[in-house]
């Protein structure tokens, strides 16, 4: 019997043990950096499952666990992140959240159960390991800050990995469908502040006030000529302003505003050429007016992440033994696996879990996310199959 | 001896308890509708004086005096406002306000000492007096919403009034000098609200929503265009957006986008053309992205200030005689003596403040604002020499 | 009799004179500088009244008619201007203009003809003259650009004049009704030229162009603001941008983009702000995106037509003897009537020629423009009666 | 010897006949429709080469050659578009352009010289083509209205076509480099023309007017927010406003303004959601201020250019055995082959020329634009290695 055959019977006899994991996350979600039960569950199935485990890797809640070959090979890391969102669960699974205002809305629960099903057919297959398969459960992938991958790398997670692999769940795809791409796959996500300071005054005396809101509009226009005319607009980028604060009272002109958003590239390139158009245009027009003003980059922001061409070739044929692969355009959002990959040849990929029929169909996020479970076997199977090729390489 | 002799004589007798009145209720500001000592101070000096009070005119704080000719005659009225604004006084006069966060910042103290003065002189000249001379101490003028002539009037104050006037400090004007013109002199302030209602989202997928903030910049460079291309140039006309607010973080497009400003005109059609045009703008463009909206103008707001054109011309003549009168341009601000104006012919006039050499130079709502007290005597003459002629027309 | 009757008589006797030579001159308009058949009209007549005349004062087509009082006295000069409009003429007076393409579209037929009026009737009352009463019939002042009063004051039409009036007829004022105002009436008109010089390329690779046409919208966006914004709402002001025009093929973004307009204000420090904010607004904005450009404005535009306050004061008196006068607004339009006010003090003032019933509603400029014959008389009685008033000073 | 081998020896014996015929083409460059000389060129190499070949197909200088192979199969098509660009050389080859402000500034003598060559190669290996080889030597590519392509087609030329194959000489990319990829790769160029019908009048009045170029300012901006927020920023997509034309003078409103540009997208839902807006954009917009306007948009445009996915990769594949072939990025440039592609699977592909050692660095389309001619045998090889590979399919 082939190596996948015999993955695909070992993975259905632990299917709805899988499934269990998975609710019992989903019922008792955690936000960033707060993953303290789900992080306990974690470690104490990698122990039960004779895994070595390492807690607290950078992170009170991070856990690491080691299954290493009989035989020298390649080092391959597999990562879930474990944080839940702020979101209020309006979905009516039985399962559903029981903590008011935090919600699995982006699919992590499902991570943490399809990583915890690797674990298991790895150390059941342990003979067809080589080297050291090494399984990374990152807590703050959503804070969208500093994020959960930089302090567990720092602490030395990705030292000696040959290759490093991830999982995210999307009902962006059919049900059970991989979809990824060689090169950039998610955004660099660049938050920026710009305020504006002007001279308030009088609502019926403009000419006597340095009016920030009148600048921020021409800012902000022509913020958004940089997307219209400045960017190669093959490029996938954006730029959106998401905030805008200015101002108390209907007959006062303000001193100040300020305006935040984000730009999304997937190129350095292009993003550094965004940045510096911004700052050029908010310097230029608040010279015109008199004002003054600051823009400010979030530091240390999500990297862009890419996808190992070669790799990504090779995983795309494994991968289509065992369901089917789509090549998808690259995506917007952010995601901080993109460090690991940083550190590491591998790839990132999206599993799909769109299902009309079970009603599966809101976007990750949305408060009314849901999955098809009959998916979540297929990631464990891809996390094993990856691991057993890759270490064996 | 000629009258304006005889009453520069007798208000120099009492330039100094003028100054003393109006140093007292610096020192003690009030915020609008809260006027309670400074309306103690008025009535219990109305009463010195022989003069008929009436308190709580329409408003607890509102006090009416009314002095009686001896012959029939013309009904005068005669107005000052009383409330102070919440300023933090910067100034250092030895009589600064007591009061934190609260300042007589646009002159309302003087309004009332010059009054009081103006009724010492009435009562002490009172044989040159026909008809009635009503002296009006109104609250919450500052209120710039519902204001304080509103009630009195409702409460009868302007009944059998044949004339009107209302004087104001003001250091855009050297000082003594007298400032008014026919016609409209103050605006009409229609404060707006702007509500866009899209639908918020990613930040990285701008195309799933329907962006508020990008709407309402529209909405903002059309609406800035009323002035620049709809109105015509040779009136004074102004819209000023002060605040606008949207969004909550910086990779979250929202869902609603609010916009607040005020529009400033002195001709009703013009008012009526810029509202028209601002509904039609704010409708089409959200319609344009499939955004809903709420416009919503403040409702009876302070009208425009109309000084009547004979009574005008009259009064210039006056007012010539005790001091300099110059023609001024037209003031965008906005004051509810505009009601007054409603109800009976008379004017609105500046009495400038503006001293180099007594460092009297910041404009009316600075928290420096100071006001040289040489002028007041000049304020006390004009009303009794008005109300003298006018009660006697 | 006193004079005014005297005169009133005087005009009755030539008021179809009056009309016969507005007509002639009406049905041969010629455009600027051309204004060959009328300048010769004109030296005809006061050569038959008598008047001494000068032709080709500064320009072949000005003519120039003295006629001198008995006794000393002041200089008042009284002017018409000559030109016609290249607008093809849609009325359906009898007298329509025989040129095709040109018209008399702006009334100064009227004007030459009011002012032969009053020089019969100066001649007729030679006697009532002192000094001298100074008649210039200017030609260009539709011109725009340098126009006929500056080179006919280098000449030295202006030397040794004491006063000086003119008249323009406008159907924006009812039938008789003269109006005018004190200080400035009309703008002066800052012709403006912008060009941004970018770097063309494919319509469908704008990020390796310089688009001019984007930047050209930022600039003109902003000067739409120096409007709304940057200018104080109670001076009448306006910024017209009236000419853009760039490119030429729908896939090619071209090099270039040039705008063309026009500044209108009455105050010297309004304009030079605006100026100012245009040529920082053009320079700002190109500098972000690395375009070049140029900014010009034309030289040595009209001046702000500027009325003598005092002198204003006293015409109005006088005008109010034979019409009724009303104060105007100022006019955001530009008159070279304007540089003869900087050399002595005087007045321009309308003569209403607005009559529904005999359907003369439409603008000045119009193609349908007619006048009010009626009123031709009075615009002679007022020469006649300014010239011999102020010559009597 | 492998096929590969024995076309690459071949072509090694015509590669200077094949730059000979590219140079004589080069010198006496042909506009769109007007290639004469070089239809007949064609015409008369390919019957030379013993080919059956049909003239004036749809087009007067369109030209077909047809190569049966001996034993059935497919029906493969091959096409080289054959008109030059109004664009005088400036480059300083010895075969430079003879024809003044006519140049093969974007390389299609090289698609002819390549095509013929390869059809030279056929000719030569006859044995191993089945079915039918057909050479389509295409006129007006650049014509950018109709184009060649459509004609061709409606006269038959795609019928029983199994598929078709093009290359385009590139600076883009390295010399002898292929690039292609599968799915749209060209776009489509949706010329549009707005017209903004208002109401002129006088630049100091334009509240008497309705503002055409105010008004397009506010569409234009609205036009670049498609760009920047209502369409899926990942999806290659540009608006370009390229011309826009208002006005004569600096003192008049206009009437009218024009803008045209180009819409290019890869995707047929970008497309008509960015027509809806357009339209929905200018009709709001004019609604506003009561304008009326015109939404044009150039029908049976260049579609969307579309390799098969399925025959890219195995192209991709083929390629790679002669040179190295390369993922690209799609362009947003448009090819009437999409046409072609339209009718039958195939590929569209470019073959790189930027040499920087030859100077061969200029963009297609420049006035300086040089090929590396190495390159030209790799294009006859290819034509020669996909007919013979793909008859056989």
């Amino acid at each position: 019997m082939d190596l996948v055959e015999k993955l695909k019977n070992d993975v259905k006899e632990i299917e709805d043990w899988i499934i269990q994991i998975r609710r019992k996350i989903h019922e008792n979600p955690e936000l960033s950096y707060k993953e303290y039960s789900t992080s306990k569950l974690v470690a104490e199935t990698l122990r039960k499952l004779g895994i070595e485990v390492e807690e607290g890797v950078g992170l009170p809640t991070a856990v690491v666990g080691k299954i290493r070959g009989n035989k020298p090979g390649k080092t391959v890391a597999l990562r879930a992140d474990m944080d839940a969102l702020p979101v209020e669960e309006t979905s009516d699974v039985e399962f559903k959240s029981k903590v008011k205002g935090v919600m699995h809305a982006c699919g992590h629960d499902t991570h943490v159960a399809m990583l915890l099903g690797g674990a298991y057919l790895l150390v059941k297959n342990k003979d067809l390991i080589s080297g050291e398969i090494r399984l990374i459960f990152q807590p703050a992938e959503e804070d969208g800050g500093l994020g959960g991958a930089k302090p567990m790398i720092e602490a030395g997670v990705m030292n000696g990995v040959d290759y490093v692999f991830g999982i995210h769940i999307s009902s962006s795809y059919p049900s059970g469908v991989f979809a990824t791409r060689k090169g950039p796959i998610m955004a660099t996500p660049d938050a920026f502040k710009i305020v504006v300071h002007g001279k308030g005054g009088h609502g019926s005396a403009p000419h006597e006030t340095i009016d920030p809101i009148f600048i921020s509009l021409q800012i902000a226009n022509a913020i958004y000529g940089i997307t219209a005319r400045q960017i190669d607009p093959v490029q996938p980028f954006v730029i959106s302003i998401t905030t805008i604060h200015s101002g108390t009272k209907d007959n006062i002109i303000p001193d100040d505003a300020e305006m935040q958003g984000t730009i999304r590239s997937l190129d350095e390139n292009v993003r550094s050429k965004a940045k510096d158009y911004m700052r050029r245009i908010v310097s230029s027009i608040c010279g015109i007016y008199g004002a003054t003003c600051e823009v400010k980059f979030m530091e240390d922001v999500y990297p862009i992440t890419v996808n190992n061409p070669e790799v990504t070739d090779e995983v795309m044929k494994i991968l289509s033994s065992i369901s089917t692969v789509v090549e998808t355009e690259p995506v917007l959002g952010a995601e901080d696996f993109s460090r690991f990959l940083q550190k590491a040849p591998g790839m990132y990929f999206f599993l799909g879990t769109r299902n009309e029929k079970k009603g599966c169909i809101y976007p990750n996020h949305s408060s009314k996310f849901c999955v098809d479970e009959d998916v979540l076997k297929l990631g464990a199977l891809a996390h094993a199959l990856l691991a057993i090729k890759f270490s064996n390489k």
